[in-house]
C-alpha cells in the first residue's frame, strides 16, 4: 500500500477498500474461510453449515427517508446471511454510543431494529454497549453480526458459467440517495425513500424456484458496478450489462445527474444481484416479480466469454463501455 | 430510567448500565436466550449446541503494558465463550477507523490479533471495515463476534448451590490499572501489565478436571465485585468473599490506595471466576495451579443461604461489608 494513512476510500467498497482487505487483513488472517471473500463465512459444525457474518453500521445520518441505522443494522446483516443461500437465524448487536446522546433517539432506533428483526423472522440474541467521551464517536455506531444455516447448497462464485444470466430485484442508487437527501438540504423529491429491506424471504423463493442459482450478491457500498466487478475480479469471463434493462427510479436518475453521480456506483440495502443459468433465469423471474421486493426484477446482463475479468455495458446510446470498480470515495458513510 | 441522556456511566459494566439493559433492550428483544444475560447465547442447531457472542472494544489508549486493543478484542471475546463452557472456533472482526489513521498502527493491531488468534487456536474468518471522518470516531474501535461450541454441558448460573465455593484465577484489577497507567503520566510501577489473555486452555482444563463446575464469568467491566453480584442478582443465595484469599499484586494494590479506587472493581481482562460444588474445589485449585494462567488460584469465597442476593466480604480488618454493584463511572473505556 501506498499511502500511510487510512482515508475515507478505505472504507468505501471500492478499490482502495479491496487492496487494504488483501493487503493486509487476508496476508495476516490467512485462512481459506477468510479468503474466498464471501459475504458470509461459511463453518461446517456438527454437519450443519453455518453461515457467519458482521457488519459495523455508521450512517450518517442515523435517520434518512425509508429507514434509519436500526432497520439498516438488521437488514443488511440478513442480507448478507442471505445471499450466501442461508436462512438467517439471530444476529448479535454492539453498540457505541457518544455520551449525550439523547435516550428518546436509543429507543428510536432498538423500535426499529424490533421491527426489523420481527418482520425478517430473526432474533437479537446477544449484546454488548459501549459509551464514549463527547466528540469520539459520531453519535452511535451499531455493529450487528449473523448466524445463519445453508439448508441446501452454498453459492459460491466458482459455480458460475458462462452463458449465464444476470438479474437484479429492483432500481438501483436508492438508498443513497435517500442518505444523501437526509444529509445535504438539497430540495429533492420527497418520495425519495431508501430501499432498506431484509431479502431473505425473496431469497428463499429464489432458491427454491431453480436448482441453477449459481451466486448472489447485495449491492451495497460502491453500488452495482462494485458488486458486478467482484464477480469477474480475476475470472476467465466477462460480464456485459444492458443499460436500457437496468431498473432505476425518475428521481434516482435526475438526482444523479443534478449531482454528477453515477448511479451504477450509488449503495443499495434492498438489492440483490443473482446469476443463473439461462435456461431458468425466466422462472426466477417470474417468480421475483410475484414478490413486493422482485416486483421490479429485470434480467440486467449476462455472463460472458469475452471481456474477462471485466464488466462492460452496452449504453443507451448504443455504445459499449467498461464498468471499472469504484476508485475514490463517492458518499462516505452510506451504511 | 431517569436520565433522558446516555452517560458514561451506562458503559461501565455497572448498575446503570443493567438498568439500560434491562430497561431498553431486554423489553425490545425481548427472547429467552437474550433473557438470561450470559456471555453468549447458546443456539441449538443441528443437534450441537453454538455459543454466540459480541463484544465492541474502544479502549483508551490502543496500546497498553501487556496488550493493544487487537490482542484484547480476540482475547475477550474468546473468554466469553470459554466461559459458557463452549470452545471457541472462529470470530468476525469489524473496524471502524478515523480517518487519518496511521497505517502501521493498523498494521501492528492486526498482527496482534493474528498472534493472539494463533494462541488461542481460533481463527478470524469474516470482517467489516469502515471508515469515518477525522474526529468522528477515536483512531479505532474493533467489534468481535465469536461461535463456540459446546463439548459438555452448558454452564449455567442455574445451577449453583448453596455450600459451593467461588474461586478465581489470580491477582484482580491488573488489566484496568495497566490502562490507567498509559492513559495519565502517574509515574507508576513500571512493572504494570494487563492480565490480557486468552483463557480457552485454562477454563478447558477446569471443565476435565470436574463434572460439578456450576458457572464461569469473566470480571471484566466493573471488576470481581459487579460479576459476583451478576450471580446473586435476584437469587435465594448470596455470596461471601474473604478479603484475605483475594489475589492482588503490590502494584495494583498501591496503586489503588494511591488514587482511591477500590480493587474489586477494576476490571481484568485475563481472569475467570469459578462456581464449583464444595467437594471439587481442591482438585480444581491444584489442576489450576499448574497452568500458567491459573498459577495464583485461589478459592476466595462460597456460597451461603445468608444474605440473599447480596455480596458480603470479610475484611482484613475482621468486620463484613456489603459488595454492592459499581454505581457510577470508575475508569471509562477500559475495553
Amino acid at each position: 500500500m501506498d499511502d500511510k494513512i487510512i482515508s475515507l476510500a478505505h472504507g468505501s467498497g471500492g478499490k482502495l477498500m479491496h487492496d487494504l482487505i488483501k493487503g493486509l487483513f487476508l496476508s495476516k488472517f490467512d485462512n481459506p474461510l477468510l479468503s474466498n471473500l464471501s459475504d458470509s463465512a461459511i463453518l461446517n459444525i456438527a454437519g450443519a453449515k453455518l453461515a457467519f457474518t458482521t457488519d459495523t453500521y455508521v450512517v450518517k445520518p442515523i435517520f434518512f427517508p425509508g429507514g434509519d441505522i436500526g432497520k439498516l443494522a438488521v437488514c443488511g446483516t440478513v442480507n448478507d446471511l442471505s445471499v450466501m443461500g442461508a436462512k438467517p437465524l439471530c444476529l448479535s448487536c454492539g453498540l457505541v454510543i457518544e455520551e449525550g446522546f439523547e435516550y428518546e433517539m436509543l429507543e428510536k432506533v432498538i423500535d426499529a431494529m424490533k421491527v426489523a428483526a420481527c418482520d425478517a423472522g430473526i432474533e437479537i440474541v446477544t449484546g454488548d454497549t459501549k459509551v464514549v467521551e463527547k466528540g469520539k464517536c459520531d453519535g452511535l455506531f451499531i455493529n450487528t453480526s449473523g448466524v445463519g444455516v445453508v439448508e441446501k447448497k452454498v453459492l459460491s462464485l466458482e459455480d458460475i458459467q458462462i452463458g449465464d444470466k444476470v438479474i437484479i430485484n429492483g432500481g438501483i442508487g436508492e438508498h443513497g440517495i435517500a442518505v444523501l437527501s437526509a444529509r445535504e438540504d438539497l430540495g429533492l423529491d420527497s418520495n425519495i425513500e431508501s430501499d432498506c429491506a431484509s431479502l431473505n424471504g425473496l431469497v428463499s423463493k429464489i432458491i427454491n424456484s431453480s436448482d441453477k442459482v449459481r451466486f448472489m450478491r447485495d449491492p451495497t457500498r460502491g453500488g452495482l458496478a462494485t458488486t458486478l466487478n467482484e464477480i469477474v475480479d480475476r475470472k476467465d469471463f466477462g460480464i456485459i450489462i444492458d443499460e436500457e434493462k437496468i431498473p432505476i427510479k425518475d428521481y434516482v436518475k435526475g438526482t444523479c445527474e443534478l449531482l454528477g453521480f453515477d448511479p451504477l456506483y450509488i449503495a443499495n440495502e434492498g438489492k440483490v444481484v443473482i446469476v443463473v443459468a439461462a435456461e431458468d433465469a425466466s422462472r426466477v423471474i417470474d417468480g421475483m416479480r410475484g414478490e413486493p421486493l422482485g416486483k421490479d426484477a429485470e434480467i440486467i446482463g449476462e455472463v460472458v466469454s469475452q471481456h474477462k475479468g471485466k464488466v462492460c455495458m452496452k449504453t443507451l446510446s448504443g455504445g459499449t463501455r467498461i464498468v471499472d470498480m469504484l476508485t475514490g470515495e463517492q458518499l462516505p458513510r452510506i451504511c
